[in-house]
């Protein structure tokens, strides 16, 4: 069993963004070696994300509206957490929403996705260095 | 380390189904024959989820009653993403919710499942050929 | 590649409650011997959520609140899976905003983690024997 692993870092300019990172994952996949095996990418922070979804600049913005509707940004003080000095509570819980982590199937060497899938590093809480894991396993 | 792969396909008559999918995922573990290892179970679509949950009329209704709740489908043009001249935007952010993906443990050539734990197909923009990727390995 | 698979077992005083496993996680990894693969940790009950994010007891609140927000448990007639004699619809619903399972890397022996990931079982239909499953593969 090969196993290979690789970070991403992001550091965006906003508090919110969504950046495709397909195309890094498949070169990780293929420095690793596997042609059959699983993907595992995640965010390494709490307040990201890593999901599948269209890379369709309406659907961003849907995405970013409807996860502020669910869990608004402001006021802070409508959270516990921010008590501690932080400003960023819903940050994690956007994150749990869209999710922190996803596993894609590798078959003959490369990610073995449907017609639209795209892989996502959701930032909620940005403006500083950050990191995505890619863990490869598989022969 | 084997590795093994499988295709379902689904037509669902209405937008939005909930489809037992536990025997079939059992089904290509027996033919992959392996005994010790992880199943990902993930919609080729990004419209649809593959989720573990109860099977449990009344719960299926809850949960389509709740996801239409949280992203309603109408009026279509809420969302960005209809601007493309779709009217689908409500399925790819009710997927978020209930996920892409289960990763599930095999032991013994069995899926090592609680009590009530099954796996659904959940589809919320269907009424055309789509499918879900079943994908094995470990020994 | 090897493989190995642990059950933890809990039993919340109230219904719902936040439980911090990330060292018996580590603890089943030492116990395995694998140094470079995945490790699944999963609830095996279908009213329950295994995920990772930040040990903090404010944030733990605000999800607490949060989730009773989006998936009310009263009134316990508004759902429909509450008719079979259960009251805990609510709890099938807040466990696919948290996610079934986590899948993490095992790196040199260790969960190969961000500076604040730790793993929680959430329990959110408690007062009884319920459990999680951890299976691991590697080498």
């Amino acid at each position: 069993m090969k196993s290979y692993r690789e970070e991403i870092w992001f550091n965006t300019k906003g508090r919110r963004d969504y950046i495709n990172i397909t195309e890094t994952v498949q070169g990780a996949i293929n420095k690793s070696g596997v042609k059959e095996g699983l993907c595992l990418v995640n965010a390494m922070h709490i307040s990201a994300s890593v999901y599948i979804n269209d890379d369709e600049r309406g659907l961003l913005k849907d995405y970013d509206q409807w996860l502020e509707k669910l869990a608004p940004h402001a006021p802070v003080d409508q959270y516990r957490h921010n008590n501690t000095g932080e400003d960023n509570a819903d940050a994690h819980l956007k994150r749990q929403i869209m999710g922190r982590e996803v596993v894609v199937a590798i078959t003959d060497g490369k990610l073995d996705f449907g017609p639209w899938e795209q892989i996502f590093y959701g930032e909620f809480d940005g403006r500083r260095k950050k990191r995505a894991l890619i863990k490869i396993i598989g022969d």
